[in-house]
Parts: C-alpha cells; sequence; structure tokens
C-alpha cells in the first residue's frame, strides 16, 4: 500500500521519487495516485506557452520568483515535447533556476517526452496531481515549442499564458496565430526591444478579430459530444458561465531579464483565476479536462483488456493481413473488437 | 456504396472531395478509405519537417518541381498542427506554388488541425492512402513547428527529411536537437549564409554521436510490445534488417530559393527509398506502421462500443465521482468497463 501522507506533509524526496515513477509509467505510481486524488483541486495551474525565441524560460524564473516574494509556494514543470527519443531534459537554461535553489517553498522539474503522442500529456498531468496533492499554491507549466502538444498540455491549466516578442520571423507569426487561439493572458516579453511597439499594434489587432466564445474546448473527443449542462456548476448559482461577462485577455508588456512588468504579470495571473471563479468557468473547466482524462483512460483500460483476452497471434495476424491489404485497418480493428467478445460499434 | 473508380483514374475533382470528407470526419469517407485501400502502398512518402525559419516550404516547392522535371508525379501534403481551433490553413506561401498550378501531375493540399491531439496525424494518414491510391509516385508532407505531432507524422513516412539552417536561435537549436533523431536525410539550407560552415561542423559533430540503431519506433504505444519476428518482411530473404548495413543519414547542402542541391536532394531521397528496399526495412517500417495505425483504430472502436452501449448517463455520473474527488480516473474507467461487461483489465 501506497502511504500517502510524506508527500502531503511536504516531503521533497518523497514527491521527487513519485514523479520519477510516474515519468517511467511504473506500475506504483496509479496506487499512489488513486491514493492522492482526493487531496488535488486546490493548486492555481499556469501554463506558460510561445514560440521560440520568446524568452518563455526566463520569464517563468521571474514568475517564480515574484511568487515566492509574496509568499507563496510554486512548482514549475518544464515540459520539452521536442525531444522525444533521447528521454532527456534539454532545456539549456535550468541553470538560471540556480537563486532558487534550496528554497523549501520551489519545486522544479523538467520532463521530457517518452515516445509516444499523448503519453508526455498524460505523464504531465499526472506529475500536476502530484505536485497538487504536495500542496503548491501555483504550479506553472512552461512548454518549448509550439503545436498540438500545448493545447493538449493547455487543458492540463486553469490559466494559460502565451508569450509573445517583437521581431521574430515569418515561420513564428505563422505559430503565433495558432498560440492566440489558447491565451487567456498575453506577455509581450523583450518590449524594450526594436519592434514591441508593432508587436503590441499586431497583437491588438489579432485579439479584436478574435470569437472569445469559441476559443476553447472545441476538441473533438468521443466523450465531449455528451456535454453536461453547464449552469450547474456556476458557484453563484445565479447565471450560467454563458452570460457572465467575457474574459479579453490582457497584455502585458514585461522584459523578464530585468523583472519588468513580472508583477503585473501575476497581478493578471490572479485576476484571471478570479474571474474562472465568479464566472463559474473554473468548474466547468474542471469538469471537461476530467471527462477528458476519463475518456484517455478508458482507451487504455478497453484497449489492454482486448490485447489480453485475444493475445498477440490474433493481432498479429490482423496486421499481415492488413499488410497484404486484404482488409483495411478499421475494418480489421472493428473484426477485432468482436471477436473480443466485447464492446463493438453497434 | 463508394465508387472508387474516379479516383483510381486520376479525376482530380473526386479526390479533392474525398480529401475534404477526410478531413472533416464525414461518415462516407470511411467507406471510401476501406474501398481504396487494396491500391495503396505504391508511392514514396517523404515527410519533410524542419524548426521555424529554415526554408522548409521553399525547399519543398523546389522539389516538387524537381520532381516533376524528372517526369514524376507529386502530391504535397502541408501540414500545419500550429493552428488547431480555426482548421484554417495558415501557410501563407502556398502562394508561391503558382508555378505548379495547372499541372495535372502535382496535387497539393493544405491541411490544419480540429482539435484532437492525434486527430491531425490520423487525417493526414488517410489523406496520404488516398493520395497514393490516386497514383501519385511521390507524396511530400511538409510540416511546420516541431514536436510530437511531427514525430507522430513522421511514422506515415517512409523517409523524412530534417531541414536545418544557419543562424537560429538558443530555442531553435534545443528543437532541432529533437528532429536529429528522425532524420533519414538532412538538408542544410540557406548554405550559402553566413554561419553555414558552422552550422555543417555543428551538424556533423551531432550525427556522431547518435545511435542509429535506436533512432526509430521506440514509441511506447501498447501494441508495439507484441512485436513479431522482423526478418519476414526482408525483400531478398537472406538477412534480416538489423544485420544490413546501417544508413547514414547524409548532409545536402541546399540555397532553395535559387534551387541549389535540390536534384542532389532528390538523389538522396531516392537512395534511402532503395536502401529501406534492399535492407527490408521498408517492410518492417510498413508494419510497424500499420500495426499503430490499428491500434489507434482499435482505441476508438472500442471507446465508441462503450459509449454506446452504457449511455450518456453512466458516463456522466462518473465525471461527476471524480468532479467531487470520490474516486479517481483510472479506477473510474476500469469500473466502466467492467460495467460494460465488456473488454476490460484481467
Amino acid at each position: 500500500m501506497f502511504d500517502p501522507a510524506p508527500i502531503l506533509s511536504g516531503n521533497r524526496r518523497a514527491l521527487a521519487r513519485l514523479l520519477t515513477r510516474i515519468e517511467n509509467a511504473a506500475p506504483e505510481a496509479q496506487a499512489a495516485l488513486t491514493a492522492l486524488f482526493p487531496h488535488t483541486g486546490r493548486a492555481h495551474v499556469v501554463g506558460v506557452t510561445g514560440a521560440p525565441g520568446t524568452g518563455k524560460s526566463s520569464l517563468v524564473n521571474e514568475l517564480a520568483k515574484a511568487l515566492r516574494r509574496a509568499g507563496r509556494t510554486v512548482a514549475v514543470v518544464a515540459v520539452d515535447p521536442s525531444s522525444p527519443f533521447t528521454g532527456g531534459a534539454i532545456l539549456g537554461d535550468r541553470i538560471r533556476m540556480r537563486d532558487l535553489a534550496g528554497d523549501p517553498g520551489v519545486f522544479i522539474r523538467s520532463m521530457a517526452s517518452r515516445g509516444s503522442l499523448g503519453g508526455l500529456a498524460r505523464a504531465t498531468g499526472d506529475v500536476v496531481k502530484a505536485l497538487d496533492a504536495a500542496g503548491f499554491e501555483t504550479i506553472l507549466i512552461e512548454t518549448v515549442g509550439a503545436g498540438q502538444t500545448e493545447v493538449e498540455i493547455a487543458r492540463t491549466a486553469q490559466t494559460t499564458v502565451v508569450v509573445e516578442a517583437p521581431g521574430l520571423g515569418d515561420d513564428v507569426q505563422a505559430i503565433k496565430a495558432g498560440l492566440l487561439e489558447i491565451a487567456d493572458v498575453f506577455a509581450l516579453n523583450k518590449s524594450d526591444q526594436p519592434g514591441a511597439e508593432n508587436a503590441l499594434r499586431a497583437l491588438r489587432a489579432s485579439l479584436d478579430l478574435a470569437q472569445p466564445a469559441s476559443r476553447r474546448w472545441m476538441g473533438e473527443a468521443a466523450l465531449a459530444h455528451h456535454s453536461l449542462p453547464s449552469g450547474e456548476s456556476s458557484q453563484d448559482g445565479a447565471q450560467g458561465p454563458r452570460e457572465a461577462a467575457a474574459w479579453i485577455p490582457p497584455i502585458i508588456q514585461t522584459v523578464a531579464i530585468q523583472g519588468q512588468g513580472v508583477a503585473a504579470l501575476v497581478g493578471a495571473m490572479d485576476r484571471h483565476r478570479e474571474y474562472l471563479r465568479a464566472s463559474g468557468e473554473l468548474g466547468q473547466r474542471e469538469r471537461e479536462r476530467l471527462a477528458h482524462e476519463l475518456e484517455m483512460r478508458l482507451r487504455d483500460v478497453l484497449l489492454n483488456g482486448l490485447v489480453a483476452r485475444l493475445g498477440n497471434g490474433q493481432i498479429a495476424e490482423a496486421v499481415d493481413k492488413i499488410l497484404a491489404r486484404e482488409i483495411d485497418p478499421v475494418s480489421a480493428a472493428r473484426q477485432l473488437a468482436e471477436k473480443a467478445g466485447g464492446v463493438i460499434r453497434p
């Protein structure tokens, strides 16, 4: 049996050991997460993402320092989906975190991907749960790069900060366009550099074009179609989230390496959380996030069950037939599910 | 019933219509893919990826032109995972493809993501199947950005070209490190620019450190653990793929906007395909790719079956309990699978 007490009482070594087990998908990790789950749901989870070259890492470090100065505990999870095979964290600038080392109110963890699409997002979600149960008040999830992994990881966060910077190239502009839609707060970093005024104008113009109502939770996951009345999680009981005043993502100008604008960014993050609470959107997002996680877990449980029931031989046979173009993958999947006597498409 | 004849005979309007249905996940698309599947497996599928700012798009355009000059038909699939919500393709430079417009031996398609992690990779795989059945000899899949989506899409390709360029920033270097491991061929683009010599040296040094044997197919997908004898797909029957001489990714220096080095790049792509054939790795990769696709399809079929059997009420109830922290998502998934009388973890 897993004893959650050391982690709940802030034992850092027990926490570090559990995070390693989660990353390695060790069997004991699941029992621990089951025991810790009742103690989750208290932290403010903030995703920080942006295109390469925007200075995200410096900004995350300054955010952590500012939160500590305000007496708040903080955990940083630096996720690097660009390194899918090595399993090694290649975020070069963790070293800049040295001024936070030795502070028991800070916990820093770098995570690299382990191969499967979705595996990283799942492990990140579990790491956040452990840090949440361990009592960290703010959890900053920093992601490098841009793409669907960021969107998936943004699902874990309550507040998403998108970092922009002036003077990046065309390809980077395209990435920024994709990130626009997941932002709750913008940080225009390097705002002392040439082109900052133009970048600010361009960002404001993009925001005017954006449709806030359709910004989030448009995933096509199957369970998402079974949506529930959205009003019931509204805390004041008076109005559903849709009727609350819409949140307009503020743009905070920062110069991370000089610490400028960082306090204002913390303020914007706090205001966003307050908005989520008051509007009922906090509960609604939480419900959608957990429904999504349930779906992912169901997919795993069902597939593992089918493999256990049918054995490798029948699956290898199906692959042979697909390879010989005797059957296509979807038809083969339906046949296997039927053979398993299990859950099949009606 | 879907009639595959128009697509097999090269009707472009029928093909375009099918690709739209695939992108929209329309129900008719699956019947079409089932009918077309026996006609797939002939094209050389080449993924072209790289960090922002490397000039991928220009290079893909030049590759398409060079292939056409050699009398070969070519399809270009430009995938943009950075735009998850809009569904609009934001690759600004498709306009540069104008000199290829009107040529019946070329087909160009831009794809944007539709929300779910994995959904884009699946749709891209199906689009490639349709283009393959339609008879295009080379299919170039261009991906923007870097991350797990690229790795997932690289699974669809037989040959992966990673585009590098001199003089990119630190963040971009980190992304490049992740892409190193999926490269079959490197294109060092913008090789007339300052720093090209240094970039070439750095790339060669990284290659010397890389372990080719462990480069690929280390996904943690469940079916991957049920691996099959790898020798049986070797075409010469004499030796298994592992014993063949290892492929060392060549570095081709290009200046895409001047067309320099593009013919050499086509040559390297062709040599890689020849290597895949001779070593038996072509069949091995194909088997692993199809096993992976079967797994994804099984996950969908099983989940849809469970939802149909249990109905929305029981799933909503489970989400309620998770939200109240009465049960964790993994335990809830196991309970639901058991209730469905279906396939459960033993």
